[in-house]
């Protein structure tokens, strides 16, 4: 069965006062009103962390109260960052399955209202338990991503740096055009460049702002302009260690493969797309891993302005989460919400797009590992969908096997890449330089140094010495200091003597 | 289309020493193997509060990585206790939709671990925030729903008790036949009236426990011995004083209705049924609200052996919530694993109903306000469904209009039903009463009283004085002392004078 969405609705994303279902109930009210509806048949709600963040459980029961829709049946739906486009998937579901005929859709996340280093320990709760230990967070695992992405593809830190900035500045114009984007400014590269270092190489405008908002779509069997055309989602490792490559996501690709195939659209197809831009880097790594261009060239696509919102392809025109905002739960929904406003030609002056009538939202979970593609499109386009048709599009999945063996308790290793994190989470002291170590028997750890301010200290790709502190692996440089340990204790032949 | 049950599995329950996805880990490996699946579409994992139990974040694409499934779409579903069968519902629909063909359906919780008190805290956060800043919790809410029941019905606090005691034996009686039970050994009145108070009038005994978990079921659009009738779900006020009735939930009233119709099955046609028994009392009104019983009748039905396991309607033949146990995500689930294996005929030696050809599942999501209704049915059952079909089942929905005028702040009211908590949650003294009042104007509120130690200074429908203290309303019985302090200020004739 078709499903359409027949009405959208959201909050302005930034800082509010307002509680999450009050924001929830604004939006919900936008998208009734805006579907002709007053009861629907069901509520999913999306948020992520509504037991940390506001401290509630029974959310979903509370919001239908809370929207005076009392007995209406009400389910919260979570897959982390992604959780706006898991409800929506979900919520498809129900609706394709002839059960139930008009749906709310609900999406939101409170979290301005906290300390920020409580705020990013929450958001780090998102990382593999093995890897968060050390301190990482979002920003630091997406900085060493960004490292190996300039190291695999050659570009010196002050190119990468320039690419990055060329991101946030085309993401900080469109959002400026936006009434729903929290940043409504224009910003230079000269901005920034001087803004604070977050974590090495991401700067505060490489990251998604911290931000409060909700997202509202109504989904229904029976027919209206927009339609929903393919869904895909896929997950991956929990630790990023595991994962063969870091400069592209498997989740992506297994989500759009699966998302075209059910469209039955190319990748060439796509006039727009909405691209999960949480780092800079990831909305590059985005549009290849959405076979929008080959690996290693999204950078060209950036500075020959192909994504912008007047180019061939624009990509976020809603400003994306750098811009508009990232209320965790709410942005996979606030990306439908935007491409339905393009599809529909309601996205005003100076923001509506010419070609608007296939667009893509593509939603990140996690680090990459729980994340959701969706096809909206137009359905006065006409067009007779094929049995076994398959799409030009043939992603390569790196898969490495996992660790079977214990890693090696001391040793040395090639340090893969690194960070140096000044945002610490609670708990932990600042700066924390972070890395990943390809020990010498293979395997792949994650390790720390407290005693690296500087990021200028390290190199990638170079050897460090591996050993372990208080249940942490800590790395060092190779150094006079570091081989005089070593020769202290000379190791068996076996790695693992731990 | 069509969905059935191809697989089934759950760990024993109880306290464990493993860790959450190391027991939905185990509960999938025999659902899938029961099930001859390897690979699925979907992971669809319920889980209540993972986020404050066991600290994490993305947790459906932890889960999909644990199992060995990496890459397979994961999502988290949760509707407080019932989390569980809206997982299962969630599932039902995405099959249904004839996108996924067969899916793994996990629930489970961990609980054990953490201290009693941060516990009761925890999943305090179920009740409406307006009613949980007095330190209510779900046994002292249950407590007061008992009170009402006994004084509706005319029933004695001695007789009550005998009343619940009989659940209590009876379950379990049926929990010490089940394998995967956390409590194994039956009980007597005696042990019953010697267990200690959690809140007045239910003991320990007329509580479910704190359990560990999981269960698991593989759902397919294939065909299987097993397949889903009917599912029904609805939700109710957030704040218990909002409901017109105290004595029978709308939610399940509202759910059974859906469920009865989309099964196009009658009350007097369900065999057996698993019943939400999170108190005592719980599974008499849920055998109420289901139509199998007159409201008040529930009671005789205990008494005359009805639907003891022998019965001529078996209720929670796996010993329910209280015997089984209760963890919290995965109880809804693990009611479908035993309807499951009643209806396959698996069940085992002393446990095996007789007639198991329909059976139904009822499922509450905090207190009362998140409901499922699930029926359950041998495929090799022939009958045809009739277009428009009604059920003989017509609840009465008592619906109270909500405060719309803020309570007075000071004033007199009826105590409507009271509590004494002795098991109170972190930061509240104990004992501590509570009490739902019904103010001169109308309005219900929320009240406590830390001074009233002992239940027998209390009387159900005895006048109070209410006032407000830091922000809460104190109720205190009318004495000399009240009538003083009253007089004192005289109060002008609109009670909103706050």
């Amino acid at each position: 069965m078709d499903v359409f969405i027949s009405g959208i609705g959201m909050t302005r994303f930034g800082k509010s006062k307002d509680s999450l279902e009050k924001m929830l109930a604004d939006a919900a009210a936008l998208a009734l009103k805006d579907a002709k509806q007053e009861r629907v048949d069901a509520i999913y709600i999306g948020v992520m962390n509504v037991e940390e963040f506001v401290g509630d459980s029974n959310f979903a029961a509370l919001l239908a109260d809370t929207l005076g829709l009392t007995g209406v049946p009400s389910t919260r739906v979570e897959t982390a960052s992604s959780t706006g486009a898991g409800v929506f998937e979900t919520a498809f579901y129900a609706v394709a399955s002839g059960h139930l005929k008009n749906v709310l859709v609900l999406a939101g996340e409170k979290m301005t209202h906290l300390p920020t280093a409580k705020t990013t320990r929450i958001l780090s709760e998102v990382i593999d338990r093995s890897e968060r230990r050390y301190g990482a967070t979002m920003p630091a695992l997406a900085a060493m991503v960004t490292q190996k992405y300039g190291q695999e593809y050659g570009l010196s830190p002050q190119r990468l740096g320039e690419i990055l900035a060329q991101v946030a500045v085309k993401n900080h114009y469109n959002g400026s055009l936006n009434p729903y984007a929290q940043f409504r400014k224009e910003i230079t590269p000269d901005d920034y460049f001087k803004s604070q270092m977050v974590s090495y190489p991401l700067r505060l405008y490489d990251c998604a702002p911290i931000t409060d908002g909700a997202s509202a779509v109504v989904l229904t069997s029976g027919s209206a302009l927009v339609k929903v055309s393919g869904i895909g989602h896929a997950t991956d490792t929990s630790a990023v260690r595991h994962r063969a490559s870091l400069t592209s996501f498997n989740s992506t690709k297994e989500a759009a493969l699966k998302a075209y195939t059910m469209a039955q659209l190319n990748p060439s197809d796509i006039q727009f797309a909405e691209v999960h831009d949480a780092f800079t880097l990831f909305e590059i790594i985005g549009t290849e891993d959405l076979g929008f261009f080959e690996p290693g060239k999204g950078c060209k696509a950036i500075q020959d302005g192909t994504t912008q919102i007047q180019g061939v392809l624009p990509i976020n025109p809603s400003g994306g989460l750098k811009s508009r905002g990232h209320p965790v739960g709410a942005s996979g929904l606030a990306q439908m919400v935007e491409i339905i406003q393009q599809l529909r030609g309601e996205a005003g002056k100076g923001r509506q797009l010419e070609k608007s009538e296939i667009g893509l939202a593509q939603s990140i979970g996690g680090l990459g590992n729980n994340n959701i593609v969706t096809i909206l499109e137009r359905s006065d386009r006409k067009r007779t969908l094929v049995e076994g048709w398959k799409p030009d599009y043939h992603p390569e999945l790196k898969v490495l096997k996992k660790e079977v063996v214990p890693p090696p308790a001391e040793g040395t290793g090639l340090l893969e890449t690194f960070t140096v994190l000044y945002a610490t989470p609670e708990g932990f002291r600042s700066p924390l330089a972070l890395g990943l170590v390809r020990a010498k028997g293979g395997e792949k750890v994650m390790a720390c140094n407290p005693d690296y301010r500087n990021p200028k200290e390290l190199r990638m790709g170079q050897k460090v010495r591996l050993s372990m502190r208080e249940g942490l692996y800590l790395f060092e440089k190779k150094t006079w200091w570091t081989r005089l340990k070593d020769w202290g204790k000379k190791k068996p032949k076996s790695h693992h003597q731990a």
